[in-house]
């Protein structure tokens, strides 16, 4: 794409009113515009983002056949009193409004319940069994105060999936899996490296739980991790009687780390099976309640969280899966050579960001830097000279003067 | 995908509670489940065949240079009084929340407001226009009655796209060009031949405005028609002078038909622009206010159109480019054999549903026909021996004995 189309400007100055640092650089690089507080509209570069990591989890999720559906933000009160879930005393960040008539409604905030009832239709024998289905929906959450940019949002995109197995064991499988398919989702997304699967506290049917903790200044959590033997605990939930649990030894060290939680994963149990009479009958025809899980990413906070761990002082750095573009090229008034450059790489099903915009080299590079694409190709009067074409990553600091066959090779 | 590995069912009853053609079929099917009146989740099938529409439609809207966004559903009152379109009064179908802090939101019904609003942002110079922005989103319409399936929903994804043109008559070329793409739009989608560009009433800034109208007894419309010559008008705006400023002879003939409005485009004027001051230095530094216009299609509106013009008694027929599959392969007692077929049609590229089921043939057959995939394949005991497939087109009653690569070739 021709970076003069692009409709979204860059700013030199952040927002008066944003403090995180992820609403900083995506408001800047034009990636978001706040509405209201905790309420962003993804422009074209951010929203390309937000497609590729939901295009990751998706892949992800039908390889171990997840099936997708699309539920509604609208809930009716029925649904969500069986679970007592629907008095604002017990959930405190329902949005509510009112149908014509005066009856309430609800914005979902999470689905449990609706999937649960709406299975009722589709599960009746041990046959039926397991269903794992997700979707990407937007959630709407009633939170009293939202400043982390996009890390905690009151209108925000989650992909929520949920197991309905057989039995604890046959539920306790999936989870296992999905343990791994997460793991894959943020190596992908580009934070395997910083983010673990993290021990923490149970709820109603486990003593223990797990959730993903992805270490960044930014993150809300503090969790307590051992790099070498590969542990990380919520440090909230740290103790003697977990490290006895979990047979680790009391002399381990742990390093204290501030950190975000990307993803959680929950054995829910009969909970919400049991709540709304989700029912099926086993080999011998004896009736059981549906055994459940539910696993949650946020799919803008993955991408604040990505923003936050690898932006530098001169702005975003993009892992190469959720790039907006893979390659910045830049034309310094070489527009005739960098167009030919443009359709060779776009030919060769190359994603490309094309600044053909009237510019100073400076504001060019500055813009680049900011919009964090991965692979910055500039052409200028010194390349076209030397048949070659000056290639930097965003996150080296290292300018390779290299010709195009060996660059498309070796480095795209 | 393999049948048998589908959540949904069939349903051979309709529900009790709908009364439209479109609900009672893609319910049966397994496409949609209805949450309430006019909230409905879309499940596997049914979120195939809105992918594949939402697609075409991209594609369409992306080769003409617009850009796509994703705004939100909270709206803040401050953006909507200056076109004083918050107030219930006036537009009444808004669903209002709360804040915390008690302050009101409203859920968007539609996004002039805030998108003009935005461009504030990006729009100082007549540099930086044309600007063509567009979205899928989820729109909430608190209707007094919702009893048309997915053809009226309280919430409902929307394409909208909104021009920000220089002046009037940039906005015209845009508008001729969008009626183009509008048509291409519901050709691709299949109702090409049933949908007319339909005369109607003008709204503020002109005083004849346009719709696509498509033929289906289910539609709350009614246009007249003259195939021949290609006119379509809106019958509430028929009149003497309409057919003089259009230079139509008196004496043409028309036929009445039901129809169902599937597009709207509007030339929106200065409206908004003037309301928010949204506007631009021209070529002498002159202020003017942004000439804007406005083209929605309602996603689920369009899908369930298209379910009410080609059902017949059996079920429904999708057409090719937005069936949730290509094809349905039926294994009558050839499991086997079946597998080899159906891994090589996935090979081909092709989009298969593989009816595994332990069922009887009358069964795959009944629900092959509900669920309307156009090309069906079945495999039998006598195909075997024949070394061939048995091929049916959904929307066709011959029933062919075709071998493998002649059926590739000549009809995938």
């Amino acid at each position: 794409m021709k970076q003069s189309k692009l409709f979204t400007k860059t700013f030199k100055e952040s927002p008066k009113d944003e403090k995180s640092l992820n609403a900083k650089l995506l408001t800047r690089g034009g990636f978001i515009y706040k509405e209201m507080s905790g309420v962003y509209t993804f422009l074209p570069l951010g929203l390309r983002v937000l497609e590729k990591i939901k295009n990751i989890i998706r892949e992800e999720l039908n390889k171990i056949g997840a099936q997708e559906v699309k539920m509604t933000a609208l809930q009716k009160k029925e649904i969500w009193e069986p679970s007592e879930r629907w008095k604002d005393e017990v959930v405190d960040d329902w949005f509510k409004t009112k149908l014509k008539n005066n009856t309430e409604l609800g914005l979902a905030f999470t689905h449990e319940e609706p999937i649960t009832n709406m299975m009722k239709s589709f599960v009746s024998s041990y046959k039926d069994l397991p269903i794992y289905a997700y979707q990407f929906q937007t959630k709407f959450r009633n939170e009293l105060r939202a400043k982390s940019g996009i890390l905690r949002g009151r209108e925000f995109l989650m992909k929520d999936l949920y197991d309905f197995s057989l039995d604890k064991k046959h539920h306790e499988d999936f989870y296992e899996l999905m343990k791994e398919v997460y793991m894959k989702i943020f190596q992908r997304v580009g934070i395997g490296d910083q983010t673990f699967l993290t021990i923490s506290s149970g709820g109603s049917f486990a003593k223990y739980s797990y959730e993903f903790q992805t270490i960044t200044g930014a993150g809300e959590d503090i969790i307590l991790i051992n790099r070498e033997k590969n542990i990380a605990i919520n440090k909230n939930d740290f103790n003697e009687t977990l490290l006895k649990d979990f047979n680790i030894d009391s002399a381990v060290k742990f390093e204290e780390k501030k950190s975000a939680e990307v993803g959680d994963i929950y054995n829910l149990g009969d909970k919400f099976s049991r709540a709304l009479d989700l029912k099926y009958k086993d080999k011998n025809g004896k009736e059981k309640f549906v055994y459940m899980g539910s696993y949650g990413i946020g799919v803008p906070r993955l991408m604040g969280v990505v923003v936050e761990v690898f932006a530098d002082e001169r702005g975003i750095v993009w892992p190469e899966e959720i790039a907006p573009f893979q390659v910045h090229l830049i034309s310094l008034n070489q527009d005739k050579e960098t167009e030919k450059i443009y359709q060779k790489l776009s030919k060769s099903g190359i994603e490309v960001l094309y600044d053909d915009r009237d510019l100073r080299p400076g504001e060019k590079f500055s813009d680049a830097d900011l919009i964090g694409i991965p692979n910055r190709i500039v052409i200028s009067k010194k390349t076209v000279e030397k048949q070659a074409l000056e290639f930097k990553k965003r996150n080296e600091n290292e300018v390779r003067l290299i010709d195009f066959d060996k660059l498309l090779k070796e480095y795209l």
